[in-house]
């Protein structure tokens, strides 16, 4: 266990430069916790800052603490807390707003200008061994859930947005292109929603031979050098159909095209990952078909959703995990991540010894 | 098999006259397709028609073929008939309108005035060996979908009605008020959809065992003569929290109170069950919470998701049938459902030999 | 104007005894800004606290500030208010939640059950000469718009939530039942959206005189001692069809049963007034039809519409006054509200001199 | 009044080769209505087929009646009809589905593949004296509304849908793209419907002269070689914040890029104007601020709501026509609206004498 004076914490310095250092251990305001982390996933979003210092306007202009896809026991509790008590085991969404603005008086506080999220420049992430956060932003955990899957939460409440904006239903028939981790997420949600078939696509087998474990009706590698209208009807064949919905979880020009050509007249395209800025898109095909395109920014009200998943037992997240470091190997992890190392999906940092909080 | 000119059929001619009788063989329009039936279930309706001669406004005036629930094999097709083959296995959606009214053309058909709904008077049912119906409402079934699955659509179809218009989602906590069929299909479909903790309730136990193999997380048995604050604290203590959504089967004043009294602030109740015409419902109690109140009238383009989820193999619908009979047997059919004999569910009735038409 | 010290306050200390009193002036909180009052409508439920002591639950146990429906100017701003500076005319929205519950994030903070609300015990009112709040609750109201109708946004924010619970849409039809203040502005609000024909019915034709100003299609008398399925037959054959939603604006049994039964098929029945708590009601009626109960309580995220619209300058909203009178007179106020004098539609209290802070 | 035997009907044979020519009079089928053709709107779409012979996949492959925005007179009622007469003046909505396709029975008939479309080749439009359709699609005018407004109904429709799919709701701040006849609708529409304020933009001042009598709250007409950044600001400006709605009737991929770029987090982009087939957007804008593309094609279930609209004479859709022509004169007609000639912006030809059918 952590000493309380030991607060050791993974500091990003700038592009390339990720440094373990000492940090003082914060003090919980009145409607905060202090966590005491015990793990933390790594996301692609980390490697991009470590690689490239920034993701679109958000620089790395400060040395900021990386993570954000983090689990804890609370230490202390803030005066106003009530939720939460000293020893809870927690899952921690990273990010909260204003509390003011219409966004977040509506529902919709992912929206929110004035967001605080971890590892998301200026804000300081939670890849440490001491963090406070507002209590009402964490989640406890029932006793039989690992600390692992409430990290975990964080990935999968992307799927559960994703399949909530996409409004999957009983049966309905999906597309999921890309089998990286936002991908297999949501291949997870789309089936505990009812899902008819799930077809999750990828250009590489080994992604799709974990999407078929984690319930994928079919899978399809995408031939390469064949062009696009042949890839719709290889996705029509092996689904059976059009699918209702399709989930880009890749951003790319080519996958985004797909997500209006193959999906359904009437269909939704629903648009997560993160990719080319600029896309060319087959404007009048959407048109003429009310092929609609949404669009997924992180999650909102989510994380109870998530976690009730994860509790059913219905399903098994925790296949995600290729990898387990602990924070002083935070350098080697983010490696393996960048570098896709020994079939990487995702990569989990201990920040406490592994299973200490974990059920017996 | 049936000789082509048998057309033995169950017509009741009145209260607690159920007769057999030949009928000639219908000659199906271009639209149609004559189907040779294979088993039809009875439902409660069919049993209040036998016993009281009416429902309602509807009332039986002339001789009406009974039962509504029933699969059959295409032995015709209708000259402009493109979907379906001699030979399909199809489950048979009841009701069809008139297709040109607002709710035919908005996606409502089922609340169209001049609906055509077997055996609902003075439309003829389908409880017999030689039936005629539009081809565009035959769903046909996969190869290892059985006869018997086929006709439980009908009953499956008003639990996805429900839970659509409830929007049970990902997570939601659901109270079942009533085991009987259509407790136990919205059960199926609740947690087919994504439902987290799932609680039914019932005045007999035999029929919550049934809910508790079918997947309910909780049953509870209503202790007799208690006030229904009471049984709402037994219904938030058992469940773990108040129901975001709960689904009257039953209809009758007491558990049409507790779908609003039990129900979380800005969830819904919602209200299948057909059974007492008036109900004293307590207003303010919905008002102050916002707890609205949606209704359920059979189903509308349901049928194509509950044939998903029997299909995914996901779910033992099967299970609802506990007895069988053949056509010859209608009356000792009828008498088994109307008293609940041997612990009847779902009585099923052959008007082909069992499994003849079944997956090998 | 008052002078610094002068803090006048309308004081509820129980049933029928409302008094005057100088109270400390407040100091604002961080994100709070202090008002000088400039008016405030009586509304029904002040009256109703003045008379019974209570509403349901809601119980005067010790003596409360009255009145919420105000408007002010900001006299000082507190640390953290950017949205707001002194000299600011603002509408007042009465009641704020906890900001940290699930319905506060989700989007519906009206069901938040720590919710603070003016002049709902324990908490008390704004009919005083200075007022803090929280500033993200107080809207700038633009040179154009007058205090009173800044004052008036409360009133008419109930009529935004209900017609946006409604759905009213581009030629809906709609029924109106009760043409007290919440009957008028559900009235303008559906007609402001777009609504077909409008037809308010009530028991007093002075009443749907001003509907009929305010921009009712149709209005109707309900003559005495008339069954109510003839008054379903009075109601079709004034609006030319079922209507597609009606309001239950009074909350009686009555009217109650008539949104059920007098709404189309596929309907919407919305309740907002508190009236009977328990009502009988057709529910074998509701069902076969599937015409939903929708329950309005307060409002939430409605008041930059109900702004929208009144500066929009389409409407008017200030018709609904018909009485002014200072905060002096405040028992005569009330007076006139109760016993609805004079034709008594809203009765205005005046903290300031009437105009003092209104357009030239 | 034409003769029985004139059915004098504008052909379309080929790229420039409009013909005028005698065609058989049509007989009804059951449900159909023989419809003597008052007067017909000249569309894009019809100019485009003129100019092009095409529009994507469709081909003009074989001489077609053109026209599709028309209203005419009852003159015959096949056997099955029962919602019209002879005599009755009708607007026509020129497309109707399979009725039995999942779009059909579902409430989007708009999108069934075997739709049959006036003017949409291979079927032919309704420019000719005699015209057979469904009756169903047929709208009874109200005895105020003339036949010219009874022919708007087919482009207000599309507006219709476009507001309608947009969610334009009370105080919706609205930005539409393009000021042509979809344009102009759009805001009619709009502004109907109870949106705040709405911006028209368009390169022609004239064509926002219209916009502003038609009750545009702002106009702007975009200056040449601006960068899209700051076109981004000058809307910002102009409507005093980010449009929540932006409707692009004009399908340029400078337009759709504006109506990501411009729209507020969470809102919504439209696109109604078929342009460019392929489009470059801001993908990562769109997805980092969850603003959705919703597509719109044609109408479903909207003539209702226009008719509404119109009927109740709050609007002035005739404002749309600017120039009368005889059905003789087709070839200058076309002309006129090909080339915008006298700042023309719907074009309506006459197949009866003007005003033979209008109200007196």
């Amino acid at each position: 266990m952590a000493s309380k004076s030991d607060n050791l914490t993974s500091v990003l310095y700038g592009i390339d430069d990720l440094r373990l250092e000492q940090r003082p251990i914060p003090v919980p305001k009145d409607d905060e916790v202090l966590l005491e982390m015990d793990c933390v996933g790594i996301c692609g979003s980390d490697v991009h800052y470590l690689v490239n210092g920034r993701i679109g306007d958000f620089i790395v202009k400060k040395p900021m603490v990386i993570g954000h896809e983090g689990a804890g026991i609370v230490s202390k509790v803030g005066a106003k807390v009530k939720n939460l008590k000293v020893g809870d085991r927690v899952a921690i969404e990273p990010g909260y707003g204003c509390r003011v603005c219409e966004y977040c008086k509506g529902g919709t506080y992912n929206l929110c200008p004035d967001m605080i999220f971890c590892a998301t420049p200026p804000y300081d992430g939670n890849l440490t061994r001491y963090f406070a956060h507002p209590a009402d932003f964490c989640y406890k955990l029932p006793d039989h859930v690992t600390m692992e899957e409430g990290a975990l939460l964080e990935p999968l409440s992307v799927g559960v947005h994703a399949c909530r904006r996409a409004e999957v239903g009983l049966g309905s028939n999906v597309l999921i292109l890309g089998a990286g981790p936002i991908g297999l997420v949501s291949l997870i949600v789309a089936k505990a929603m009812g899902a008819g078939k799930v077809l999750v696509s990828d250009l590489l087998q080994n992604r799709l031979d974990v999407a078929k474990e984690l319930g994928a009706d079919e899978t399809l590698v995408f031939p390469k050098n064949t062009p696009e209208t042949e890839l719709v009807k290889l996705i029509h064949n092996r689904l059976g159909c059009a699918p209702d919905i399709t989930i880009d979880c890749t951003g790319a020009e080519a996958t985004a095209r797909l997500a209006i050509l193959s999906t359904k007249s009437g269909g939704v395209g629903v648009v997560v990952g993160m990719g080319a800025p600029e896309v060319k898109v087959p404007l009048i095909n959407a048109l003429s078909r009310e092929v609609d395109i949404r669009c997924v920014f992180r999650y909102c009200n989510d994380y109870p959703f998530a976690l009730s998943l994860v509790a059913s037992g219905k399903t098994n997240v925790k296949r995600l995990i290729t990898h387990h470091f602990n924070i002083q190997e935070t350098a080697e992890a983010f490696n393996t991540t960048r570098h896709g190392l020994g079939g990487a999906i995702k990569v989990m940092i201990h920040v406490q010894p592994r299973d200490k909080n974990n059920p017996k």
